[in-house]
């Protein structure tokens, strides 16, 4: 029922507000005895860190995390984990603005609707800021995959910013840590910075299509109906700030295609099973293949501009608004790293209910 | 986490396999005291029922609902309803072929590596026949929908077949009746029936996209952060068969917008906020705007053709595969009332969740 | 959120009415793989089914369990199992009295106050039938139980009818079976037959304390907090009607010990720990020890009988009530298979869940 | 899933070990709009505080409460309330002897064999420090309650200390607050004091019982089956550390009833049904009925005693101990708080649970 959770056997409920004091994740259901310091979430932090270059908001924010509990002498302890990062650079004037006024294209109106009352200062809860608590999560579940899974890797990456898109034929894995994009594609990334720059000038913002790719994923994790793993990718990806759109494999793509082309056709390989392409994005039935995990989101651009936007007051009064703050010109730039986390999640959750139901090993063998 | 439930305080659950005696949906947290009967729910079986044109499977199912629990003298009365379908036209002898050897882009492989053991007639749990269920549940959401907020309206339709789109200033409402595609513009549906004709006469398939749109929500539904309204829109569809993406208004176009052009801009209407445009397709950050909820699906060609696939067996051996059964050669058109019973779900999901948390009316006010 | 399943990761949903077509229990989050016939059900229904003796309701029910699906060629396939049961002989006129007055001490006036509608025929779902589905649910879990701990053991039985306890000093497992309350003082049991043909005669009813013993449990299962196996048991056994107490070990009686009395002292034997005594009941901070667990509970005696009682109508007048129908004298008796299988799923559920966070072997070694 | 979480719409979730840096709650899906300020919280941790007299731990802890996120000048939000709490005062090297023995009647040796870590200073998790952010959550769930039910009232109190009971014909409620037994018969608080003198002195401890009554209770919270309110105040009271039985209404004692005696005869009064007695403990079919609930629990005596007592250390070597550390000697005065807290919560999630399935007012009329 918490709509503040999510995961079913490793769960993850986040709290806090963008101009509070602290906010943070509680994990609950992780497995006891795997190595854990606050050095191994920090890593994953620092890609989402605002203020990193001149293309994302120019909030500083340390975001350290602190456990504050469920890991004892280095080790987690089967008990929930708390990671708190304390708000610090909080600029509430700069919202001032906001107090009366709801931003086109954002949450400013439903919040209040629903609540009646609304945190104004950075958009309280609904303020992507949330999404530091789901990269510390993340970096929990990356603690624990690398302990069950040794070989899984999860790489998430822009492919399009705006009307932009990478050129596949130049996709290169080693380009990704190179830019401020995480774009796989370093001609288009340099392309989009310059794109981008005539953007934040004229105080508008643009969106982007972001894309995960797991490697070394156990074949088997998934259900067939409610609890396949891509409809939990679907809601995990969606539930992410500004997210309008979500993809596997193929994605939208896969509309267009004959049931002759779409199919992976297989043959044995060595180690198993060896498909002739990825249409299915690694999943089949809502279960893993094998395959790499392909998931892909669409970002919309933030609605925090400086262009002026007609709109209402909360007196029902016409009006118009610019939203001045530290916003991202291109929020899919930070979207990465948050949505490698929540693929991270996703993944792990469904490790941990496999084993449950069938246990530590498949029981369907092939040959 | 039952992977087989979908729903917060409206939960469906469902059961059953394509080849068994019967298979059905238990919804749980059904308000008392709606109008229900079987009839109500026929309508909505009627539009899902196989063998209704020649687009569709040739498998003859009445699909008669039976309401064993739940409902008392033509009222809900708070407690369980199973409805229970029975399956009459399995004819198991068609997947003689599919025991040992594992269809690509289907569940095939995954299901039996997962569990080692699988109904191969009709693909058991992972057969599409498990959508009737839904359909029906769909029927209980519906009926409840009508008393708790009378006006609301879901309407889904195919918005394209393959790669051939409809004209979206052919859009017509009425048409959506009036063709085996349920497509709003009656041009593109008399194309794709000859279309169609061609693919399954070549014993091949094609995708789909199929849009659901619901006019008349009330404001207020969601929640910021994984209860997003949209996050359950796109867990729910992605759950349905061959359902590669997922969009909400914009969706994965919304990448290529700048901020500007993305904001709908807010006026002051006689009952209440107007919007210019709905590019948020009726959510904002995770919660409705009271504009009509746009949602879209991207459906995969089926993978069951007679078009021979390269594939291997569980001994691991090197064969062909084609599928005879009777199958959809475009699995979109019947997916259709299942992606509007979904959307009815989730919305009553909501409407029930947020009734619980916040009360029967919007604390916040506007004017 | 839903208020008719029960359990984590084995999850079980009921069903259905005393008087409806059928009642029904879905089981979701089933192993795979594990053999499984409706004969092994149908064992443990024999043991709750009414009219066996004198002593139950005279009410003839075959109780025959469909399994509808979840179940392939003998063996569960890790999909929902529909466990269906049909009524065959409602005799609804009994209850006539009933429409439109509340029994003391029943359901009757809170159901409808709650609901608005109620279905008066035997008390709808508040009916002790549901717990057929129980039953029924608690045979699947025992199967998978007997595959995955073999040696596993779970022995109800009753210690008191009314104010009469059985003697601890001539406990005997092997009478349990031999006399209609399932009690392990043979002695006991012929005065309680003797005591209860009174209080039948009567038209009264009486309660009584029944008692679950479960041994060969592994180490381990259960949690410290929420997730405490005892907690679990708690709401297992008082959601079975009637229940007014619930005891784990000593119980109650365990607020009159001193530390030192009440402390099972440990000893180090040929396979892992001793202890000297088990007040604890086989659970220590909410997870087992691999001592027995025993739990206990207290059925107040049925609210259905022939005495005449003062009540109110629907319409808020004065006047009496005696409540024909065919209703069990001490339902105790036929709590015992109920509250066994309410234990069986409980331990199954903790065995699953802890396998899915900790791994199929306990990580803490001894010694 | 979570096995730290309670609750379905009113869900609490808490996190910490008795000696890391803090603990707390989340509170998920509580209503917005209610005046919260953290001095309403610490109102009802006092009453928990340790240290208070000489009959409880001589921990000296603060016990603040910072509330991180979920109000906004001074109201809720309607986003997750995270309360924290620091530890203060923890004093680890009292726990030296217990980092390789285990205490018996402790959690120490399932929780080592569970997770193969523990955090052994102050039994970690299992420590009932946990507790206090039950009391925390209490009091935000007091707040609440006192909005949405004016006139509601939760009064716990201890009705027995070891073999001692109070005379219910001296119950007093103004006696409660005078005594540091929370004890309703002044002249019973009196003699218990010289009587835990003694036993703190020799070393040891003792049991309780503990008994809450709420009064002011809608009618009609609460379900029939799984959802029983009686199930979850069960669940609730059980998961308590030390908690071995738990009751409502007549408890253990309605075994020895007959059916007319145990009746609760109903009249109707001016302001709806009235009842001649309340076996029923104010639930009858898991639903109220306005009538008081009343809920019992027996607490063991605490296991962390002086006196020496047999047990084993990690190594399976024969040894003995006793536990210095500042224990409570009798844990049940400390345990009225967190009963009340406990029932409070279970309230409020039942009351915005009925809210969301039937709506605000309650359809079966009577009269």
């Amino acid at each position: 029922m918490s709509v503040n959770t999510f995961g079913r056997m490793f769960r993850v409920t986040t709290w806090g507000e963008s101009h509070g004091p602290a906010l943070g994740a509680v994990v609950d259901g992780c497995p006891p005895g795997v190595p854990l310091s606050s050095g191994d979430i920090q890593t994953w932090m620092e890609k989402r860190r605002p203020g990193l270059n001149r293309h994302t908001t120019q909030r500083r924010e340390a975001d350290e995390v602190e456990i504050l509990s469920g890991v004892f002498e280095g080790t987690t302890t089967g008990t929930p984990i708390q990671l708190m990062i304390r708000n610090t650079d909080q600029r509430s004037k700069d919202y001032g603005d906001i107090v009366e006024k709801f931003r086109p294209g954002h949450a400013d109106m439903t919040y209040w609707r629903k609540y009646g009352i609304r945190d104004h200062r950075g958009g309280g809860r609904s303020s992507a800021r949330e999404t530091a608590a789901r990269v510390a999560a993340g970096g929990v579940a990356r603690a624990v995959l690398a302990e069950l899974t040794p070989g899984l890797e999860i790489t998430g990456y822009m492919t399009a910013m705006g009307p932009w898109e990478i050129d596949r034929a130049r996709f290169d894995r080693a380009a990704i840590g190179t830019n401020p994009f995480q774009c796989p594609d370093a001609e288009a990334a340099a392309d989009w910075a310059e794109k981008l720059d005539g953007i934040r000038k004229s105080g508008d913002s643009v969106g982007a299509v972001v894309e995960v790719t797991a490697s070394g994923v156990p074949t088997g994790l998934g259900a067939p109906i409610y609890g396949k793993i891509d409809a939990d990718l679907a809601a995990a990806l969606m539930s992410i700030n500004a997210v309008k759109g979500v993809e596997i494999g193929e994605g939208m793509a896969a509309a267009a295609l004959t049931g002759a082309e779409n199919a992976d056709e297989i043959s044995m390989g060595p180690e198993g099973p060896e498909f002739t392409s990825n249409h299915a994005g690694g999943i089949l039935g809502g279960i893993t293949t094998g395959q790499d995990i392909v998931a892909r989101m669409a970002v919309k651009p933030t609605s925090s501009i400086l262009k002026p936007r007609r709109t209402i007051t909360k007196f029902g009064e016409a009006t118009e608004i610019i939203t001045k703050g530290r916003h991202d010109p291109c929020v899919g730039i930070r979207a990465v790293p948050v949505a490698e986390a929540m693929v991270a999640c996703v993944i792990l959750d469904h490790f941990l209910t496999h084993r449950g139901q069938v246990g530590e090993s498949l029981p369907g063998r092939i040959g």
